[in-house]
């Protein structure tokens, strides 16, 4: 390989949607790319409820980022931390110890889930935002299950088989119709003492409806389709208190022992690495073209930037707005673009379950069968590599029409944590 | 449900080949069948290295024990883990502090890796018989070539690009051929620094040959097949040290990142429940029926147990033999067999990696790629679940058109641990 110090170096933190998208059009470049990420994967967010719920395998939804990168022979991919960064001398420190020097910065760290500063939640409600949380929620499910099946004392079994899911946006919407299918549908079979209806799934949201950004209609259909799964839809909910075992609701404690938070994320620290203006979730106020105020080689991107539409109203943290972010701020490094960004809005996506889905195209609104076809079409056609999305299609054609689900494997360290009984459990279908 | 106490109870401890095979067998009969075991899914062990080379996901080789036995309703499954057997009031002691009560007791516990008496290289040459220590290798695997990328010390990047497998068995060589193609060919044109001829794969053996239980005819087209995938195959080399980045072989010591245990088993600690007699890797030794010599209502099957061959050769520890085994004690606790257990010996297969295997059919040996493909069809033939057959299917054939791995995730409590280096690594290919 030659000389190539004379080339601008673009160095690019973190490889999702947005920090991918860009590495995808510097490909090929006379530009020298570094991306740096602490995991090697690349994941495919929208789809990690299905991780959660036994649905899919981790490998199905992610792919080694060296792997999509790996013909774009001016690309290195990095596997490291940023701590920081040095504005004034153009360079990235890692957790090696290394730094990196940048003629052009992209941030793309995404975000974390936020507990509104209650972080002492995080422990009895843990969120979903990578494939080791989506495997612990994976196996505090199963667990609960096969405890339950162990279980006499009617108390006792009835909060293991409740689940509460906190905050109503696609994630805890997803979450709660995956959970309801998978405890009241896939596994009743498998089970002797417990039956479908003895699972209790909430979902728990603080605002007057569920999936809040799309219109009101599709709320209400979405919101149908939730109960027709079996969830108790609570809305108007705030969350009090959340401890081992509860959630505390206003006035009503429910005993659970699953709980997953849905509710809030918050911006990784890149907003504190350059000391710059902030919202509340964290993210970094940009200018119109993206950069970050005052910094003319830093462009922040996705989660990790709030960026203004045309009426001023912030962009919504999805996927898609990330990706043209992306691509965007790749062509300003080439100087093929001098606009601001402008975002093209093609629709916004959510699944419930089984033939349940909401498609919000502006004047067109979908919802049912039609919706959940096109979203799935969507979800399989986006996925990251040719065979990923055979996988997932099989996976969920085989869910589809067997109602099971493929990796029900409750894996990690103590796979046994056998609850504390003297009695044997009765063989009667009974349900507390 | 009805009253079932009058029919006798059946504990089977264990849900692997042997074990599942006699619950299946029992299914549908007039007992009542509990099967123990503190994993909740069976593991289609043959497989095992495919998941620590990122070339299957877990849930392909592994189904939950309750969904495999979901329609025999005669059969309970219960997570736990036995602790002990009191044989004189027939129960069986639980992790939970519960107990079992049986009128016939199946011991298929299966076996563990064993480091004759050297503990302490478990935590550097970790063995691979769970999920968990597959994906522990895996990990450990990917790490390192991610490790070598950063790597500008040749040394140092010399012993992260060197993996050592101990031990020529089936495992042994299937393991040292993976990596081999994993670390040599799959991943080759992902990395910038590291290039394919720099990975080193040692398989050492303290006996004179791989594949010991083979003829030597095949035994040296294994060997063979090794070489040309770039694997060192060191025979007559009993391992003296194993430690942190290191083994020793007489005087050479290979300094190595990543180092493979696969060269002994130990039985689970049944025959200590029993106070029975046991061979030097722990197995029980047993009567011509699987029964535990003095214990009229107990049988040891698979790998928990040494039953002899009419020749008097204990039978190997293979999944043919436990799932015989299963279903011959089945057979005997339904009263339809008398006579002594008979192994019907289909024959041996073995593979090295892409398109080469060997078989053994007695008068018939196979090796290179038709025994290859007839060990593929036997294996894909053989995994439980429909479901898994076709995913692994296509795995199979992606992986082979492509050279690609599927699964090369790196998971886990830390994802990245980068090495401590002050300087930036060329972009040059050299191997040093």
């Amino acid at each position: 390989m030659q000389e190539v110090s004379t080339r601008p170096r673009v160095v690019i933190v973190g490889a999702g949607f947005g920090g991918l998208a860009a590495a995808k059009r510097l490909a090929g470049r006379a530009v020298d790319v570094t991306v740096v990420d602490r995991r090697n994967h690349h994941l495919f967010q929208p789809l990690l409820y299905q991780v959660a719920t036994a649905a899919l395998s981790p490998a199905d939804i992610a792919a080694p980022i060296r792997s999509i990168l790996a013909n774009a022979r001016n690309v290195r991919v990095l596997l490291d931390e940023v701590h920081d960064v040095d504005a004034d001398s153009n360079r990235v420190a890692l957790a090696s110890g290394r730094s990196l020097e940048y003629d052009w910065l992209i941030l793309a760290t995404g975000a974390r889930h936020s507990y509104f500063g209650r972080d002492e939640w995080a422990a009895h409600a843990p969120g979903l935002k990578s494939i080791e949380d989506a495997l612990a929620i994976r196996r505090k499910v199963l667990l609960a299950l096969e405890q339950a099946e162990n279980e006499t004392d009617p108390e006792r079994r009835k909060a293991l088989l409740t689940f509460v899911v906190i905050g109503a946006g696609p994630t805890g919407v997803e979450m709660a119709g995956a959970i309801a299918e998978l405890a009241r549908r896939a596994v009743s079979s498998d089970f002797r003492s417990i039956t479908p209806h003895c699972s209790r799934v909430v979902l728990v949201e603080a605002g007057k409806r569920v999936l809040s950004a799309f219109p009101g209609k599709l709320s209400d259909d979405a919101a149908r389709s939730l109960v027709d799964l079996g969830v108790e839809v609570r809305l108007g909910s705030p969350v009090f208190d959340v401890g081992s075992g509860y959630v505390q609701l206003g006035d009503e404690l429910i005993l659970a022992r699953t709980i997953v938070w849905a509710a809030g994320v918050q911006a990784s620290p890149a907003a504190e690495w350059l000391d710059a203006e902030q919202d509340m979730n964290g993210r970094i106020f940009v200018e119109p073209n993206l950069r970050v105020p005052s910094r003319e080689r830093i462009f922040a991107i996705g989660d990790t930037a709030n960026a203004a539409d045309r009426s001023g109203k912030p962009l919504p943290a999805v996927a898609p707005v990330a990706k043209q972010q992306g691509q965007y701020v790749a062509d300003v490094i080439l100087g093929r673009r001098k606009a601001a960004f402008a975002y093209r809005d093609f629709g916004n996506l959510a699944t419930i379950g089984r033939s349940k889905a909401v498609i919000d195209w502006g004047a067109l609104q979908l919802s049912g069968l039609t919706a959940w076809l096109i979203w799935s079409v969507a979800h399989i056609w986006f996925l990251v590599g040719f065979r990923s999305r055979i996988a997932v299609a099989i996976s969920w054609l085989w869910s589809y029409a067997t109602y099971q689900r493929n990796a029900r494997l409750i894996t990690g360290e103590h796979p046994s944590t056998p609850t504390q009984l003297k009695r044997l459990p009765t063989l009667e279908r009974k349900c507390a």
